[in-house]
């Protein structure tokens, strides 16, 4: 395989663990109020409702607006499910939805993506908005080089757009920039549009009891356990 | 004055002295070729193009082309003018094009601007494109959370659209977001558009005869004498 210059990056669940970031969020909002809610519940609630809000956009039913505000609609149904909608004012909810900027990176993703950035370009290629990944990347210490992804293409992963619109930007043919992720979709939908392909597995993204993305489901061009060993694959 | 959340920095001059690291690229292009050029009269020259080249795209006579692009026809016409047409290949020039990505940053840049990101979100508003800002954040180290400006607004400084899209980008009201430049044209039109100001002067940026920008020609916000210094202002 010849080396890419640039590496990008899905970010929920591969760079940063969002269940447990939103699950502190959520125990934190919701701490002190009358009655209780279990915040790892929630976390995956709100969550799941992730998927159905892009699908609106994708099939072009709805004009792209950034993850922001679909999370805050998101939230919104995710209080009335768990009987909460009375619970938090505008103020505290808005607070809330600032939870997905706030998830800790995984134990080896500033050490690794350093240690990429000296060699590769760098970038995240997320769903999330430019105001989302700029302040994660504040929160969590992930030096990228650039922001790439949902916003720039004004299109939501996995839409061809998205991959291609970031290739583009950083002036590099696809087949010369790698998509990292832990989803074997995400590397399915990069692989079609003529990116190189790493797969790194999160088996504890959703959880303990994860079912799914356990293992690589494609010919990805690296397997690697983490982003040191991601490193060590492509340096080697 | 009530603190941003927010520094944008222009780049070239700013952040980064353009004028030497394009002068020791020009130096190696032309090392071991017959003739002789000045590489600091080339850089001066090649840089003269910058704002004729945009000023088409500002007035709409031509669409919104990268930067990069712009910078390979100046650098054309800069070796027509030194009469060294003939004397770099097609792969020579697109190389010494690259200069532009290869700009040591002034002593203070990443101290101050590490400091910086510690308390606000530090992006590059630069009218360079995003493969330019990338590839130039990993090569002097800019520990930037995002690449907005130019390309994002499809425009360029001082068109209000390129301050405008940023601070959108952000989620940030302009008056939540400070424009960091060592020029007094590119804080007056950040302040027109609502952003609050901070000037520093960089008066080696044109070599020891500088005679513009060096000093304040504004009520900016903040005058400060280097990045450290300007972080010492925000947070004292």
């Amino acid at each position: 395989m010849e080396r890419p210059e640039a590496l990008i990056f899905d970010v929920f669940g591969t760079v940063v663990d969002w269940r447990t970031g939103v699950a502190n969020e959520v125990a934190r909002a919701f701490s002190g109020k009358a009655g209780s809610v279990d915040p790892w519940a929630f976390a995956d609630a709100w969550r799941a409702q992730y998927q159905p809000g892009m699908a609106e956009i994708r099939s072009g039913r709805r004009g792209y607006v950034a993850l922001d505000l679909l999370h805050r609609e998101n939230l919104e149904r995710t209080l009335a499910n768990f009987s909460l909608a009375g619970m938090l004012d505008e103020s505290e909810k808005e607070a809330l939805n600032h939870a997905w900027e706030k998830l800790p990176p995984w134990p080896d993703t500033v050490s690794g993506l350093t240690r990429l950035g000296r060699h590769f370009l760098v970038a995240a290629c997320s769903n999330g908005s430019i105001a989302l990944m700029s302040r994660l990347a504040r929160y969590a210490g992930l030096p990228w080089h650039a922001i790439l992804g949902a916003e720039i293409a004004g299109a939501y992963k996995p839409q061809p757009a998205v991959y291609l619109k970031s290739c583009a930007a950083l002036a590099l043919p696809p087949d010369r920039v790698m998509m990292v992720a832990a989803h074997n979709d995400d590397l399915r939908a990069a692989a079609a549009c003529g990116l190189k392909t790493a797969f790194v597995a999160r088996p504890t993204e959703h959880g303990r009891s994860q079912k799914s993305d356990l293992a690589p489901e494609g010919e990805w061009d690296i397997v690697a356990d983490d982003f040191e060993n991601l490193s060590e694959k492509l340096m080697g």
